[in-house]
Order: C-alpha cells, then structure tokens, then sequence
C-alpha cells in the first residue's frame, strides 16, 4: 500500500443511491463487464456488520525493515538519501533488494498465533498483502518463480497457512491485498515503454495469479492496490470482477474495493478506499473503508521504530468509533517481522482494542450510521450509532466529563425510554434541558474501570 | 544475571547497625582487604538518592534472543530441549555461540538515543552488562582478543559510547555489570577441574579486565555477578575491593552490590541483592535494591516475545512504591535488540514510568522509608515514604477509592498542617475518623489525569 | 547439458550426401519451417574450420560445486543420498537451491582475463551456459525476474560481458547453450502434467527469451539442451528456426546443434552431438561435435574435486586429433568458480593445448578427414587429417616410436614429395618397405621438445 | 611464514663443526638454557633422512584467500591499496578479519585424504601452521577462547585430527609450525609499547600454548616463526628448549628450526632455515631446510591464483635435486582451502613428484652430499649425492643430453664399477675420456618414460 497520500480523489466521489448493504432483489442473471453493472452489485451483507478487520503488511520489505514497505522504490527507484545511506553502511556493495530473500526466514511464524492474536482484537476480518509493488508473492504463484514464500525465504505457503488458521479458529473472513503492479517488473517496465500499448505483464503475470489466488486461496475480499499508473482497460479489471461475480468459487461473498485503474478510485468497484487513512468526516452514499496503521510512518515493520511512533490506544479507538459513526469500516494495519512476530506493542494495542470491544462492542458491530446525528455539537467528543433495531443509540463519548455529567444537544427532543452503561449495565438518570439538550448523570468515575472511551445504550420508545 | 531465583540467600541476612547513607566521620586511614573493614564502608550518598536506575542486558545471546540471556548454557550447557530444537531447525549443523558474533551489528545503536530514553525515564543511573556469562566484552578488552565488542559485531567500544551518553546527556551515573566467571572459557574450566586449586582465570583474565573497566571507564557501580561457584578468596575480591575504595579513581563515588563470592551473597560488600527480583517485604538494616525486568522471562531480548510478557505499568510503578517504601532502590532491566533498539513496548513502559516520576517524584528521589508505615493497615493498595525533611511524609495509592475518599490508618494520630494532592498541587481536606484512622477527601476522579498511581504530600507541624 | 549419457542416439544417424561446410548454392529464397528445409541449410563455414571452442559452465550449481551442475535434480528431485546428506550436514534445514543466489559472488570474474585464456588455448569459440536447467539466466532477462545474474548474485550482464570481452580480444566466435526446459519451472511442471496440451512455459518464457538472447547478444552458436521430454511441435523449434535462418541479426553466420525436441537428436537442426561426450570413431556423413568435460565426473565445478578426476593433457590432445580426424570439433568444457575464476588445473590444460597447438595447429585447423585412412593399422597411436590443399596429409603420432621409427600402412603407395616435421621444421627422410607400408626416420627423440603427440606434414606429387 | 625475504640473515651463518646427523655420544646429563648447550645437541637422524617435507598453510587467512596468508596485516596493518579495495568492494563495511571466521567451513576436509596424498607425494614429514601470526589456533587452545578451530569455523580441532591420520596411514612425522607473535593480539601489542619490559604475552599465551601443544600432539617438529621483533629472552625460548629436550615426552625425536629470538635466525636452535626459500647453493656446516612453496607468491591459498602462478613441475624437482645435493631438507608447501581441499594442482605436483621419487628416490633419501662436488662443472644440469655405502655415488641429470651422451667433469678419476639408470635398472656403458671427464651412454630417449629428470646408481671400487 503507498505511504504517500492520494487525497484529491475524495472530491470524484459519485453517490449512489443503493442502501449499500441490501441485496439488490432486481438482480437478475449475470454481471456485464461494465461499471454500470458491476458497480450496481450490492456489496455481501457480511462486510458493513463487521466494521472492523485487521491489515497485515508483511513481505521482504519486512528484512530490511527501514523507512517503509516502499523500500525498494525508495532505495532504487528514488535513490532517497537516507535509503541509500542506510544501505552503503550496512550491506556489501551491490546489495540488492533480492539478496534480502533467505533473510526472510519467518522462524517464529504460528498462524494460530496470529489467528488468536487476530480473534482477541475483536477484529472480523483480516487481510494479508499476499504481493505487494515488489512482486513477491507470499504463496507458491507459478508465475513467480525464485520470487516467493516457498522458494526463497519461509519456504512455506503462508498465505495458504494463514487462512487456513484464521478460518479454523474464528469465524473471521480472509481477504488478500494484491498489487496490481511491481515497480521492478522487467515485463511491467516493458509495457510502460511502450505507453500501455503492450500488455504482456497484465495477461502473463497479473491475470494468472488472480486467478490462482481467488481459486486456491478462496478469499472473501480482494484489496487491489497498485492501480494508479494505468487504466482499467489496460489491467483487465472488468473482465476480472465480471468473472469474480458471476462465476468464481466466492461470488457470493467477495467483497473488493476501488483500486482498478486509474480511473476507478473512489467511484467504480466494490467500497470506496479513495486514499490510504480516508476518512471523509461524514456519511457518504456508498460503503467505505478506512485503512490505516498503528505505526504512524509505515505500513511495514521498521526495525527502528520509536514507542512515540505508534498510535496511543486511545488515538485507535477515537478513529474506530469515528469511522464506525460515518459508517465505514476500520483496517487497522499490524507490521509483522521478518521472523514472523507481530511486534508486541502492536499486539498489545490489538488486545486493548478487543478488551474494548469485549464491554462496548454492541455499539459498533452490527451498528449503523445515525442519520441524525454523527458527532455531538456540544461535545466533539461524543459520537453516535444506531442499532440493528432503529429504537436503540448508542452514545460513545471518548472523555470522561467533569462531574460525571454528560451534555449532548443530539440527543435533545427524544422519546428516552432507557440510557445504559454498557461496562456496568446500571440504568443511568437523564434529564432535557430548559435551554435544550439532555443531560445524563453518569456513576461517578472512581467506580468504572474503563479508560479509553465509554458507550451508553439509549432506547427509545418509537 | 541469573534467571533463577537463587531466594534461599535471603535468610543470611546480616544486618549492619550503620545508617547507610551517612558518611563515616570516624573513617580514618585505608580500607583494609578483610570484610569488617570494607563492610564499614558508606555507601555514596548518591545512590540511595537515586533510587531508580535502568539495568541493560545486552550482548551476543541478543542475536538469538530465544529463552532467556542463559541460552549459551540452556543450549549447549544443559541441552534444554527448547533451545537444542530452536537451533536444529533454524540453524546449520555445527553451529557454535561464536558463530552468532558477527550477526550482532547493532547498526542503530545511537547512544544519545538510549541516553535520551533513559533520562526520560525518571533514572538516575544505568546498569550495562560489560560482560555476561558468555565472556563476550561490551569493550575492546586486552584480554578478550577476538570475543569483544570492537573484533567482532558492532565493531565498537559499546561501553565507551554508552558511558559518554549519558554522562553528557543526563547527570546520569553510569555503572558496570561484570560477570565474575564465564561458563565456556576454558581457563575456568581448568580452575574448577583442579578443584579451584588453580587460579589461572582469576590472574590472567577476570582481575586485568576489572581494572580495565575501572581504569577506563570510571564507573559508580560495579554490578558483580557470576560469584556463585567460588569463595572470594578464589576470585581475590578482597583485595580487589580494597583496591577500588583505596586508590582507584573512582574511589569517592563507587557503589559495588555484595555478589564477590559464594559466600558474600545478601552479605558482604556494598548493598544488598540477594536474589534477582529481590524485595524484602520490610525494612532491612542495609541498603538493597530490587533488580527486575520489563520482560517477566528474560534479562536478555526475546524475539519471540509477547506483549503479555511484559509488565504493565501498573505492575511496575507499584514495583517503584513497594521498592522505595521499604528502603530499595528498583533497577528496572530493559533488553536491546541486537540492532541496537530498545523494544519499543519496553521504551513505552520507560517514558509512562518517567511521566509518573515527573509528576509525583518528590515523593520518591530523595526521600526515606517512614520508620512508622511503609504500608496501610487499611489499605494495601497505599505506601509511604518521608521527605528529607522529617515533617513530610508522601503517601501514595495505587488504586482510586470509591467515592474519592481515602482511609488510612498509619496517618492517624499525626498533626497534619496540610495535604497536598502532586498532580494537582490542590490542598485536600481530611478528617481524623472517630473510631481512629484518617479520612481524606480527594478530588473528584474524573478531574485526575494519571491513571498508574497517586502521592499525597503530607505536612506535619513537629 | 545432462551428465547422464544418452547413447543409444547414435544408432539413428541420418546420413545426409551434402558437404557440410559448402554453401548451398541452390538456395535461393527463404528456410520453411520443416525439418526437410531447415535440414538442407549448409553450415557456415567458420565452424567447421574452427575446430576447437571452450565450453564453459558456469551459474548457481557453481555454488554448491558438489556432485554436477545436475545438483538441483540430483538433491531435491532423485534425492540423491550424497546430496541430501551434502546438504543436511552443512546447511540449515530448508535451505532451498535459490538461497544459493547470492553467493555466486564472480567477484573475480574478469571477462578479459577469460577471453585472453580461451585464446590462449587455441579455440575459436566458446560457448557459455546462458540458461541451464536451473532457469537461472546469465543475462537480465526480462522473463527470469529475480532470477537473473543481475538481480541475484554478480549483479552483472554476464553473457554480456562476456560476448564482448571474447570479440574484442580474439577473433573467437561467441556462442550460448541454452536449456529448453527448466526443471522445476512451474510453468514447464503445469503443462508436463497437462501432458503438453498447453504450452504456457514455451510461449511465456522459452520463446521469448531466446529471442532475447539472439537479439541483444547475436551469437554465433545455440547450443540448444534440454529438449528430451517433450517434441519439437512443443517447443516450437521449427519456426524458431525459420527465424533464425531467415530473419535474425545473425542469419549467416549462426550455427545450431541437434537438440529441440525428442525427436531431433543426432537427426535434425545444425550440426550432430548425439549424446555428450559424442566419438563415433568414423567418418559421418554430417558436421558432428565431441562436447567433453577437463572434470571425469561433472560439466560444472565442483569444490572436492581430486587432482586425477582431470584428463590428463595427452588424453585431451588425443581426444581432439581423434575427434578431428573422423570430421568432428571439440567443444573443450571447462567449470569456472562461483567466484569466477577458470580452476587453475583447467586453465593449465587449456594453456597446453593452446602449446601444442601454436606448434601443430596447422594440422588441426581448417583441416578435413582424409578419407583414405584416419586412424593408422599398424599404430592405433598414429592419425591423419587432409590439408585445404588436397596434396598434403598431415600425420600426428601420439606415441614416440622406438628406435625414432614411425611406421605406417595407410601411407604406404604415396608419391611423397617431402615430409617435415612441424615442431622443428626439418625435412625427414622415408622409405616406402617391401612387405608394404612406410617407414619415416624421425629425429632422435633427445632433440624434441614436445611431449604430447607430434605432427608431420607430408606433401604429395599429385 | 613470512612472504618477505629476510635474506641478510644467511651472512651471520656461525658453522659449526659437528656432522649434524651423528648422535653426541660425549652427551652426557641435561641440556643447559643457554645456547652453547642447546646448539650442542645432535638433530634426531629421522630428519637429514627424510629430505622432503610438506608444509601445510592453512587458517583464517584461507577464507578471503586473497594475496597471501599476511591478508590481515597488508589489509588493516600496511593498509594495502589491492587489500582495502578488495574489502570496500566486496565486503560490507566495517567487516573485521574475525567476521571470517564463521567461513571457514572445513566442510570437505578429510585427514585420511590428506595423509593419503602426502604419503603418494613421497614426503616423510609434514608441517601444519598450528597457529599463524592472526593467532588462530588450529587446535582448541585453553588461551584462545573464541578463537579458535573449535568454537569458530571447522569446530574440529584439526592439529589432532591430522596428526593422528598422518601417523596411522603412513609412517609420516607430524610437526608444527607456531607463530611466537600475533599481530594484533592487544597483549603483544601492550608489551610491544612498554619497549618489552613487559612479557604478559609470553607468560600468558606464548608459553603456555607451546607446552599445550607439545603435551597434546608430540610433534616431532617445531616450526618457530614470527620472532624477529624481540630477543630470544623475551620469548623465553631457552628455558623452552632445555625442558623440550630434556623432559619433554618428545625429547628423543623432537626437531626444531631456528627462529627463536632476534638473535637466533640462522645461528641458533635446531637446523637453519635463515630466509624463507632458504638455498645457499653450497654446502654449509648445519643441517637446513629449505622452506618453499608451490605458489610463487603466497603460502596461503589464494582464490584468484592462475596456473602460471605454479611452479612447474621441472622446476620443483629440481629445487628438490638441489637443495638435497647442498644437504638441505626441502618443505615445500601446499595451501588449502577453507573447504579444506588441497587445491587439484598443488595435488597433482605432490602426485607428480612423488610418481618420481618412486622411481628415483634412493638417490635423495638416507642420501648424503658429495663433498667432491655437488654440481657439475661441464653440465648445470647434473647434481649428485652420495648413498648410505660411501661408495655409492648418484648423478641425477635435469636435463636429456642430446645424442643420449652424458659428460661430467666430476665423476672423473673415479674408479667405477657399475653405472645403473634407476628408472630402467640398466646397466650403462660409460668411458674416461681422454681429456679429463667421463662419458655414459644413456640408453635411447625414446626407451624412457620420464621426464623431468633421471638418476643413474654409480657404484665405485673403494
């Protein structure tokens, strides 16, 4: 996944009217490869309930483990200073990004390891790079032969080890991050000389190994990457995800974003991404996804990582509540080594994460946007979600306020019947304000354990 | 340092009448090589005043960083299980502890960075193994040709940078770990085969490398280890002791620990350890401290360690109070990776401890244990200790009270003229309870920041 | 090229009438792709003339150097005892044969050096293993990414550099073997188990790159390998061809050999090897080439070899007089080091050779098999060769006579003009015996250098 | 060994008037420390009987196997140009000379192999650099801990291993050669800087590394070197001596060079060896030994070595022919890899030369110089010895003469009653001639097989 920033696309968005959970009941035959149909696809109901799903970026860029997963680029493509630095001091001269293959060694890797890591999270889904811009494929690809995971580095299959694991323990979805294109692919490099008029990479190395994927692997999401640099005619991408819907083993529970050309970002596939960490701060006609990290600066492991460089835990919930309450889902990207450990201060955020879930969970998962009202006008830090049954809100404020009592303006005018504290259960008192808004008295904070945000159950009388 | 508990040593606790810290008027002439005489010697003040100080394990067993620093002896000593699989599957047959030297490059080791953490962190000294078990030297020593720190791996004077760190950085003292014997080296092998009739290894290599540590690198304490399978007389620690308090530069300020021989444990020599993780549990009659780990398995860096493993916060800051309540000092111990990070969970546990201590500790550095309390009758959760100034005692919770009422029982009966909350610096009310013990009225909890742990300066009119 | 002998080609020799080194006359428009065209193309002229050329092995089997450049088959495929336990012994478990990449260093490896080597040795052409079983390329392929001596290992253009070097410096032709199929390719794996019904590895990797190879490096020889588990249909060898002779950069000057398909061996393509090692102790009716080994046991290098596991100098000379004689070159291999030096015993070989070359050359090069006799009745030591000029027989004994007596009967009824022995020049005197055959007074042996086979020159009165 | 010459050393040459190879009957009692006791002591017969020695130089320096085995000094020492841009070309910076040790893998040595061609070679001792001037033990030396063939490389202790084959498959003496100094040892550097007046090295490494050999090994040859830059009373050689003579359990056989102090080289100790290739080109009044190699520039294996780097086999049989004629030994020495192979060309001059001494050998071993004459006059190419029986002289020619007529100048006068070619047992014909000299007619050069050289049995009437 790119470090850099590709904002300006959030402004293409095209709202479609489709409640994008429901399943589209005028669905009759087959999908065409164009966007109109493909796009009219409603995404598999099982996504927008999970709300929040686990990224891993894990690959070669995993040894050298400096500056970012973009490595390589940044070494070779870009020459950057620092990268180049880093080299000259460390490696022999003529390194290349190659000879850090063996080192990959994932000796410590124990899918089930990451699969209980991954369940305590309170995470739904999970998705594994399976090959990044490098090229290197986490699995046995035939078309990657020398450059990948059983060949060169774990000798194992990870991709095929890790869904197994996921699958096995929880009832969480496997998904695979796949790049569309690999900086250093001679055949890639060919066709961009050629200005796309050739398309030998497309049809001899990204064709095949998506279908190899989505055949062995039978993943439940596809997270296209790598798009930018051509378009969608030029990848393929409609006859793909025609095939996908009408025809491939997960037809119907696929679920893919909108990285398919560079025409297609924030407006054509399955739920928006736009840009890496999107977050449009409101609700938007079609179901998207924030993807972002617990290392601030990268999305693969850095072995110089400083403990002021990863998010606290309350910087990940305040995103995830605030994501939920838009009505996207959270990605949270972990960084494993190349010895295959996700680093204990990311696991440590994922446990606090599920410990969070675990007592406030009822307000995010299943949940949906409040149409009313998102984020408090009085209090910036309280945010909103509705129930499955749309008589019950859940009011999620992330301080803890003075005096133990909490003001909202939203939630003025409402029919209450009841306000619950979800870590204790207590009922709590409330009372409308003369000069509007309600206030409710919360127990006092020496009793509640809780310290990274707290939910309120509200039910109305409809 | 030993990851076995070696806890029965705390029953020959000898205790010494001597205040320790208060210089010894009487002292006249030179310290004579027999017990009686270098036990009469005070302590620096210095180090009781510190109270906190970070311990480092690091060293060659950083590079395989599996089990535990032990994994020299765990491996080839006593062929555990654990250790010999670990090397059958990652490793080539016949491959030696050596062979693991030049993989420890420690290529961002950056001791302004470690200088930086460590005076965040609240420490007022710092502990680094020169020398472990494994005789691998953290210095280019004369009598470690090819098995130091500038022949093989950094390929720099790892004790010479860290000493100029932290002395420039910080007021930071700097002290040495140095183990007394080294499994494998085949001169101690040979002594303990003649029965320690022999002392080649003492002569040759232990006795010239202490003087080069000291000669070299001034340090305030020495941390002796590794004594356990010879009487001092064997090591010569008499004489050498002598020596260091005598005539050595660094005679004025040195602080050793009382580990010189089998029989000097918890003993004789400078202040007391007794075991790893030692803690009393009451006041004893010579300054101790308690040398613990982040990691609740290992002194040395495990890759595969979990984020489980290592103590929350909590756990150690109530390690501090505990400490500090019964007259310790805490060496808190961190393990570097062999790139030359500390972990970054280990890092994050260090600047919370440090934003604890920047808050409430006047109630640690400097202060003393109270003769009356260490610990509340009442409450288990609160500790005290008294300021330098004998009309201040701090009082510190590690938990909230319900209701923000505090009770005591240790505070009863005394003339209080105020309580300050250190947060805060807000004078609480409090109110000595009819059926005895002292209540004192807090703030408001949802008006307190810290989460880990709360002092109370108490001022007495005497 | 395969270690394993494939014999029993030889006994399905196509007798074609043409001579093979005549340009066809006839010719007149463009090669069709089938066997019956492509067959009755006539070898440039240079090959045959040339006689002698260096074949040279060289990739990642350099590396292991253990058993043959057969290493990847032998360990992991037949799982050879010697192999696997090779391996098991001296390198961690999992190590696959890609790990090996980046310690084919060549950090020696000076291409000048090599060419002034091979002329020094008296060939006129070298032939250098591109491609080899392993897939591994020598060139920057575009279809080997990561696998190739400049993304792994050398980080060098090696065929490359080396064509160059062999120009500049020699008029040595430059040639490449190249191995059709690739071992554990899984494109080649999936349509071998598809029975050959697809044809993915030819189009998408076999086809392209040879022509790669032609077009970037025009070399004069394809030494083609790797041919015999599946027919030329498959590998598209015949139009491969056409190209070749029809429309590549190197149409009149490249020559080809017999291997591309299962049924071409030792019957179609360019000249005959038949099997390794090819001797067919008479005359044929097409251009032949003996392929053999410096090293008994192994085309690539192996770090264990013995000093007697090398021909010795007067087998060697043997080998290319005897081969010369029935009509044949010798492609002389030699097994270049991982670092990228010619072993020095095989450098000393070709040094040799190139000696007893620059003294009796003349009855090597641009020579034809006499027809009357190759191999004397009376001394088996004892061969012939025509000049260009067809009055002059050029008679080489491998043996001293006794008494410096040469006898002969295939010389016997000649109109002898004179007979010179090359190494000195001086004119010997003859006499045709009663009981039929020649005698030749040689020198007396005290007076001659050579110790490794001797020619004469005898000129007719035609 | 050192690869300069020290030539100005064979002017102090002190004779000595003792036949060299006659046991001191007039010894009585023990030897004294002082030379004039030492020098007085009779060399062991075994040694003037062998004649021909293989040194064996293998170590650390076999791993960069670059320029000679003083890679480390010319590198880090001299700071070489070709060193240095070896290292910054091909190593990762800041590589230290120890990083080489995990590469001396070892992995193809086979002792029995060894002692195999040494016995094919027809040497009666070998000499293997148990130690060289890097300080590396090739034995797991108590004063080497981490250094050394055990804990770092081979992790076999190859002086034993060795010994022991060479003893059990052949009759073959085992020596050592022992470097006195190390380089960069900080021990030897410290008493370097207090101008001696320290001897720590000695006392603590030097000495007791000697006797561990000598105990462990019983070698029956010592080979000092790396002495010149202190006097013999620094290294304690005296005292050394006196106990290897007198007490040690080699003191019957045990036989030592020269090289025992500043003052010692080419005057002192055992035989002399005065400069490295050691040939005074007549007869001096002490055994010597000339030490050569049969790579012209380096002792240690070198990876990039040519075939003309070697002397030819001509050439070292006559070096042999020679230095046996003046009454030297000649040790002439091989140079492993670090896979532990004796390089396939140096085997097959050991192979070579002892083809020949097979055929030729009685008239070098148990030989004695001819004190009419050494060298002929007439021919440069004719040496000659005299056998065990006074009245048995050996003329061995380098050279065929041409017509089959030798001439001698020397073997004139003599009163001869057989004249035997060796390689043919034949009896010759030979004829004084009339102005002074001898002639013999050698049997027709077409008749013999060999070539580098021919000895002829000449059997007087005394």
């Amino acid at each position: 996944m790119s470090a850099s920033v590709r904002g300006t696309a959030t402004t293409t968005l095209v709202v479609v009217a489709l409640a994008y959970t429901v399943s589209s009941a005028a669905k009759v035959g087959r999908y065409e490869p164009d966007w109109t149909s493909l796009d009219a696809r409603s995404l598999p109901a099982w996504y927008d309930q999970a709300k929040f799903g686990i990224f891993i970026h894990w690959g070669i860029y995993s040894v050298p483990a400096f500056g970012s997963e973009w490595f390589w680029m940044n070494w070779r493509g870009k020459k950057g200073a620092a990268y180049v630095n880093y080299m000259t001091k460390n490696y022999k001269p003529d390194f290349t990004y190659q000879d850090f293959g063996p080192q990959f060694t994932a000796e410590f890797f124990d899918p089930v390891q990451w699969a209980s890591i991954i369940k305590d999270s309170g995470a739904k889904y999970v998705v594994l790079t399976t090959k990044h811009h490098e090229g290197y494929t986490m699995w046995p690809s035939k078309r990657a032969f020398g450059w990948n995971s059983v060949d060169v580095g774990p000798h194992r299959d990870l991709v095929g080890e890790l869904s197994r694991a996921v699958r096995n323990l929880n009832s969480t979805r496997f998904g695979v991050y796949h790049s569309l294109y690999e900086w250093f692919n001679p055949l890639w490099v060919q066709d961009k000389q050629s200005n796309l008029t050739t398309r030998t990479f497309v049809t001899e190395k990204v064709l095949p190994e998506l279908y190899e994927l989505v055949n062995n692997y039978k993943p439940e999401v596809i997270w296209s990457d790598g798009e930018w640099e051509a378009p969608a005619t030029y990848w393929d991408s409609l006859n793909f995800l025609a095939w996908l819907y009408n025809d491939s083993p997960v037809k119907d529970t696929i679920v893919v974003n909108d990285r398919w050309g560079t025409d297609t970002l924030c407006k054509h596939g399955g739920y928006l991404t736009c840009a890496d960490r999107y977050q449009p701060g409101k609700i938007v006609g079609r179901k998207w996804e924030n993807a972002m990290t617990i290392d601030k600066y990268s999305w693969g492991y850095r072995k110089n990582a400083r403990a002021l460089d990863v998010y606290t835990i309350q910087n990940l919930i305040t995103q995830l509540v605030e994501t939920v309450s838009f009505g996207g889902n959270l990605l949270l990207n972990i960084s494993p080594t190349s010895d295959g450990m996700i680093p204990p201060l990311h696991e440590e955020r994922l446990l606090q994460i599920g410990q969070w879930l675990s007592v406030n969970g009822e307000s995010i998962y299943n949940s949906q946007p409040w149409s009313k009202c998102q984020n408090d006008t009085y209090n910036s830090y309280l945010w909103f979600t509705q129930g499955n049954n749309p008589a019950i809100i859940y009011s999620i404020f992330m301080q803890w306020p003075k005096e133990n009592k909490l003001n909202s303006e939203c939630l003025d005018k409402l029919n209450i019947e009841s306000v619950i504290m979800l870590e204790t259960q207590s009922k709590l008192n409330w009372k409308h304000r003369s000069k509007g808004g309600l206030t409710i008295k919360l127990e006092d904070r020496s009793r509640i354990k809780g310290n990274w945000g707290w939910a309120l159950k509200i039910t109305m009388k409809l």
